[in-house]
């Protein structure tokens, strides 16, 4: 199987699995116990947090708080983050965030989304226009999750701060770390990732934030994680993340240059007359969102599972509220006609050239199959 | 080493790891995806649902959510549990509710907190007293973390519910689940459990609740879980819940047996002259509570860690908080002078009735040697 939906989840690296295995069976203690077998385990998170951390330019004011996944870091992020007012965010969030923002609505404070560009990107004079001196929190997706659209967060957030100084500003950056180069700068507040996107495993996630910044913490409990983030820890899932994030910053630029020359092959490879490309040329390599012309997404979704191909339509997530169109996707201008052949793939650093052709190949043919039949 | 703090977190069972290291490599999809690797998975977590309620007798009207622990249970049940009023729970609680609760005052909501019984039990008398009109929310602690005292919570759920039939009743059960026999009833809202207290992995939780109560999630996003809890399911963490809590069950009366007589046997081999036993015959036999009498628990931890026995000083969590005492001793009744010398050994079904001896050995050795120390 040709498995292109490395956006939805990646396969655990097993090189990095291999340095983790000992967390399962070996040093499996709880991390708050008082006995040296305990604290040495509470010394590895201590360490998992700095190289994490050193991983990212700009950080050094930051610290790094585990969670359960990217989504429980966002919804930290906008329900202890957004306290009052607005909360202003963008109509191009993961569900993660777009979600939380609104169910604010029901706590009294007013969530705002701000348009987008047709790659998927916020339109930023948009989403400045939203933010007043009633703001509390800013959100604002890293590289959004459905067409790969790079947000430039240090600016954003730089403008943003320039309109009020005292909005928090926050940057789901679930599939921008580890993938893309960037900088955490004194205008970012906080910044969720997840594990499971680069190599690591599902149920780890975490949320970066400025070490002078107060938040509440959003699970009670044994005060683990400074008080921030309650629940025995999850040494293994987090040592995994530390190890795959080692490992893909220790490669981000040929990573990102040899995911791009896939990118390119792949599309360049894709028959012109039956598809259309979303995703722009400077959007994340890692990601590239298609619409087939005249063939429903989930129609080739299907076949080209049969053949050997996986990929995705938009967000894995998205398929949970059983709606048939993207949001983000229509609030890139698309209509519902081109909205329904969307595809979604994505790729890892270990996607070949070899896997590129063949999914050009299994693509083009089930679309022209697909028209044919219909003809 | 011996080990003896199974109540903090046990290590994973081999055979039950074996069965689930398919989920990590090779069932690695995302289990919200629309092609058929995904759906698998999916039909794997339903079928984990279906097989662990079906370990639990009177589960038939139940439903179960995966979560991130049992931390992150308590609260979803706290917070989305109680939302009006007052929410009555215990003095014996696991910080996760007891934290939980106590935050809900910042929210206009107030929490009651039941006395206890000398052996850790919540006295039920002043916990009805609590319940009035105005309650929306009862919880109680099922197995006592740091005594392993049993609360009947069938039988004082049906109680409050006398009192008030709109009342939720919410039970902590991670003490209790897969090891003490118990059955849900139709006056059970809620009941939490989690993975690394049986076997399975830290980082995996659940949430079971009767099928037609509504409650709101507690993390908001891509809508798994019914909507009731969103983030990438933890495939890996929850099979190996599944398979841990089936091998728990396969051999729950025999455990049961098997760690009460290693308790029987490590409690009258304890120099009566040196130690007290706090928890009662009756409470759950995966717990032994004791004070040593004349010597700091934390000293003991330490010299015995040094010996080959590890063992606890109450619940790991609250060595986060920095408190001296723990709030549930002292709630016990028992003084600040005695409740220095607490220490609490917790056994698993691979306790063996050697290991019982050498640690009663070494607590006696210890204990005796520090005092004569002392003199």
């Amino acid at each position: 199987m040709i498995y292109m939906d490395n956006a939805a989840t990646t396969r655990p690296d097993r090189e990095c699995l291999e340095k983790a295995q000992k967390y399962i069976l070996d040093s499996f203690y709880n991390p708050s116990a008082l006995y040296a077998e305990g604290y040495k385990i509470n010394l590895e998170i201590q360490e998992a947090k700095k190289r994490i951390l050193a991983l990212i330019p700009g950080s050094g004011s930051f610290s790094i708080t585990f969670t359960s996944c990217g989504t429980e870091s966002d919804n930290q992020a906008i329900f202890c983050g957004g306290k009052r007012g607005n909360v202003v965010t963008t109509m191009g969030e993961h569900s993660a965030v777009y979600n939380s923002a609104s169910e604010l609505r029901n706590r009294g404070i007013e969530p705002r989304f701000a348009a987008l560009n047709p790659d998927g990107s916020v339109n930023t004079e948009d989403l400045l226009s939203l933010v007043d001196d009633k703001t509390s929190l800013v959100s604002v997706i890293h590289v959004n999750n459905e067409t790969g659209a790079i947000n430039d967060i240090a600016s954003i957030a730089r403008k943003v701060k320039a309109r009020n100084p005292h909005t928090l500003f926050h940057a789901d950056g679930v599939q921008a770390f580890g993938k893309i180069p960037f900088s955490l700068t004194k205008d970012i507040d906080m910044y969720s990732l997840s594990a499971h996107k680069i190599g690591a495993m599902k149920g780890t996630g975490a949320l970066i934030k400025r070490q002078d910044l107060v938040i509440k913490p959003y699970i009670y409990g044994g005060g683990q994680e400074k008080g921030l983030r309650s629940g025995t820890e999850n040494v293994f899932g987090i040592k995994l993340l530390q190890f795959a994030a080692e490992k893909r910053y220790a490669h981000l630029q040929d990573n990102f240059r040899a995911v791009k020359a896939v990118r390119e092959h792949l599309t360049g490879l894709l028959d012109k007359d039956l598809f259309e490309v979303v995703s722009g040329p400077d959007s994340s390599p890692y990601i590239l969102c298609i619409i087939a012309k005249k063939v429903r997404g989930e129609t080739i979704l299907h076949e080209a599972d049969d053949k050997g191909l996986i990929i995705g339509t938009g967000s894995a997530c998205s398929s949970n509220d059983k709606k048939r169109y993207s949001r983000v996707i229509l609030a890139c201008g698309i209509d519902k006609d081109r909205a329904d052949g969307i595809l979604r793939l994505s790729f890892s650093p270990e996607t070949t050239m070899q896997e590129a052709e063949k999914a050009a190949e299994i693509l083009n043919e089930t679309v022209s199959e697909r028209i044919k039949h219909m003809e």
